[in-house]
C-alpha cells in the first residue's frame, strides 16, 4: 500500500482504489505511512475478507478488533521481542554508563572522567518473563548480567537465573539494579508499579517500561523520581497515547521517553514481512495458519 | 591511597606521608583521585621499589616508562576489555535507536514514532582484533551482528566470523554498518582512518574510536561527516587529550565524545583489583608474576 492509499495486489504492479480485500496485512507502511485511514476503511468494507495479517502481537486496540471481528481469520505475529530487547539493553547502557552526564559535558567542552557501571555484573529484575522478558534475558545473560525473571507459571526458562511467581516482586525488587515491567495489561496488573514499588527499589537503580502505560501509576513515578529512588526511569509507553503536552513526563530529568516505538525497527519489519510469506504460503496450500487468534477473543472484547 | 595523599599500608589502617615503598598499585584511585602527584613522587623517590602492578594494560605514557625504568618489576593489567566493549555497544546502540533524534523529540514534548536499526544483523568491521577487539567481537556475535576482524596474524578468533589481514581494511569498509578502530598507535597505524579510509564508508554508517587519538586525521573525520559518509562518529580517545575547548570535535552535531573513560567503571576496578590480589599471592610465595613486563621494554623507550 503506498502513502497515497492504492494498493498493490500481491505479486502484480496494479493498483486499486476499491481493493475489497480478500486477505490483508497490517504492516507498519499500512498503519504509520500516510494512509492508515484508507487501509482501515478498504479492510473493513470488504465483504470477502477471510485472512488478516497483523503484524504486531497485541489485540488491545479497537482499530485491531473490529478487523479481528471482520475478518473470518486472524493471524498475529510475535516478531517484536528482538527489536525491544535491544531497545532494553539501549536504555540501560545510557544509563549505567552516564550518558546524560556525558552528553551534558560535551556540551559543556568539559574533559572530566566519569566512572560508569556494566551490565556484567548487574542484576535484573524482569518482571513478565513471556517472548519479551526472555529476549531480554537471553542478551543480558549473554552480557554477564544476572537475571531474575517473574512470571505466574514457575519453572525454569532461557536466559533466567530463576524464574520466581508474581507474588515475590516486592521481595525482588530491592536486589534489582534494573527493574523491566513487561507483563500484559490485566486488571491484576493494572498500576502494579505504584508508589510501595518505587519505594521498595535501590536508589541506584533503573526501572524500565515496555509493557503498557496502565502498568505504572506515573504520578508515584514522579514522586519516587524526585524522593530519590528509582534514579531514573526509560518508558517506551505512557498511560495517555500519545503522550499530551502537558505531561510532566516530558522534561523530568531523570525519565528518558521513547513513543512506543521500541518495536520499530527495520528487523522487525523483515521478520514480519517473514511471517506474512510464511502464512501465504500456508494459505495458498490450505495449510493451518500461525498465529491464528480464536474467533471468540473478538466477541468477547464486546 | 587517600585524595589528601595519605598511603594505606597494604593490610593495616597505617597510614604515612613518606612509605617509600617496596611494592606499588597504581589503580585509577591513585591516578585520578586528587593525590596522583604525591604518589607518582612516593613511587619514583622510593630506593627499594621492587614491584609495580599497574591498572592499565598500555604503557605509552611517560609516567608509567618512568616508573617501568624505576621498578624491578612492573606488570600490566589487561581487564578493561569488558568496559571498553560495553562502551562500543553503548554507542552503537544510541546510533542504531536514533538516540539523538529520541532526545531531540522529547525536548520538544513531540510524539512521532521513529525507525531505528538493530545490531541483529549489523556488520561490524573491528580494525585490531586483539584483546578488546575480541570482548566486543563475542557480545555482538551473541547480539546476531555479524563481525570482521582485522590484525596482522590471521587465523580463527573468538566472536569473529571472519579474522582478515590489515591490508583488506579498503575491501572491508564498504561493507560495514559500524566500524571500529582499537589497534595499537604505531607509526605503521598513525592516521590510517584519514580522508581515503572515511570516503570508502556507507553513508549511514557509524564510525568509533578505541584505540588512540592519532590513529584519526580529525580535520578529514569532520570533512567527512560534512560530506555525509560515514552518518556519525563515537570517540573515547583525540589525537590531544584533555581536548581542548576549541577543538570543532566537542560541538559536531555528529561526533559522540567521551574522555578516555571507556574503561572506567566499577566492574574494571573489581577486576584490576583481583589482579594485584592474585599477583600479590604470587609474589608472597615466590611465583612468576602474572603479565610482567621485560624490562628492556622500558629501556628501548629512551
Amino acid at each position: 500500500m503506498t502513502d497515497e492509499g492504492q494498493f498493490y495486489h500481491a505479486g502484480s504492479r496494479v493498483v486499486s482504489h476499491a481493493p475489497n480485500p480478500h486477505i490483508a496485512f497490517g504492516n507498519p507502511d499500512a498503519w504509520f505511512g500516510g494512509a492508515a485511514r484508507d487501509f482501515m476503511k478498504a479492510v473493513l468494507t470488504s465483504n470477502r475478507l477471510d485472512w488478516f495479517q497483523s503484524a504486531a502481537a497485541g489485540l488491545d486496540n479497537a482499530a485491531l478488533i473490529s478487523i479481528g471481528k471482520a475478518a473470518k481469520h486472524y493471524t498475529t505475529n510475535h516478531t517484536q521481542a528482538e527489536s525491544m530487547a535491544e531497545w532494553a539493553l539501549w536504555q540501560a547502557l545510557d544509563f549505567l554508563r552516564e550518558g546524560p552526564a556525558h552528553r551534558a559535558q560535551q556540551d559543556a567542552a568539559e574533559w572530566k572522567r566519569l566512572r560508569a557501571r556494566e551490565i556484567a555484573g548487574s542484576r535484573w529484575l524482569i518482571v513478565g518473563y513471556g517472548s519479551i522478558g526472555q529476549a531480554v534475558g537471553t542478551r543480558v545473560t549473554a552480557l554477564g548480567g544476572h537475571v531474575t525473571g517473574l512470571r505466574r507459571s514457575p519453572g525454569p526458562a532461557e536466559g533466567a537465573h530463576e524464574i520466581y511467581p508474581m507474588g515475590l516482586v516486592p521481595d525482588e525488587l530491592p536486589k534489582a539494579d534494573i527493574v523491566l515491567l513487561c507483563v500484559p495489561h490485566t486488571p491484576e496488573t493494572e498500576g502494579i508499579a505504584g508508589a510501595t514499588f518505587f519505594s521498595r527499589m535501590k536508589p541506584d537503580a533503573l526501572f524500565m517500561n515496555l509493557g503498557r502505560g496502565a502498568l505504572v501509576d506515573e504520578e508515584a513515578l514522579v514522586a519516587a523520581l524526585d524522593a530519590g529512588h528509582p534514579a531514573a526511569a526509560a518508558l517506551d509507553v505512557t498511560a495517555t497515547e500519545p503522550l499530551p503536552p502537558e505531561s510532566p513526563l516530558w522534561h523530568h530529568p531523570k525519565i528518558r521517553l521513547t513513543p512506543h516505538d521500541s518495536p520499530e525497527t527495520t528487523g522487525t519489519i523483515l521478520r514480519a514481512d517473514g511471517t506474512f510469506v510464511e502464512n501465504l504460503h500456508r494459505y495458498v496450500k490450505g495449510e493451518p495458519l500461525l498465529n491464528l487468534v480464536d474467533p471468540r477473543v473478538f466477541e468477547d472484547a464486546g
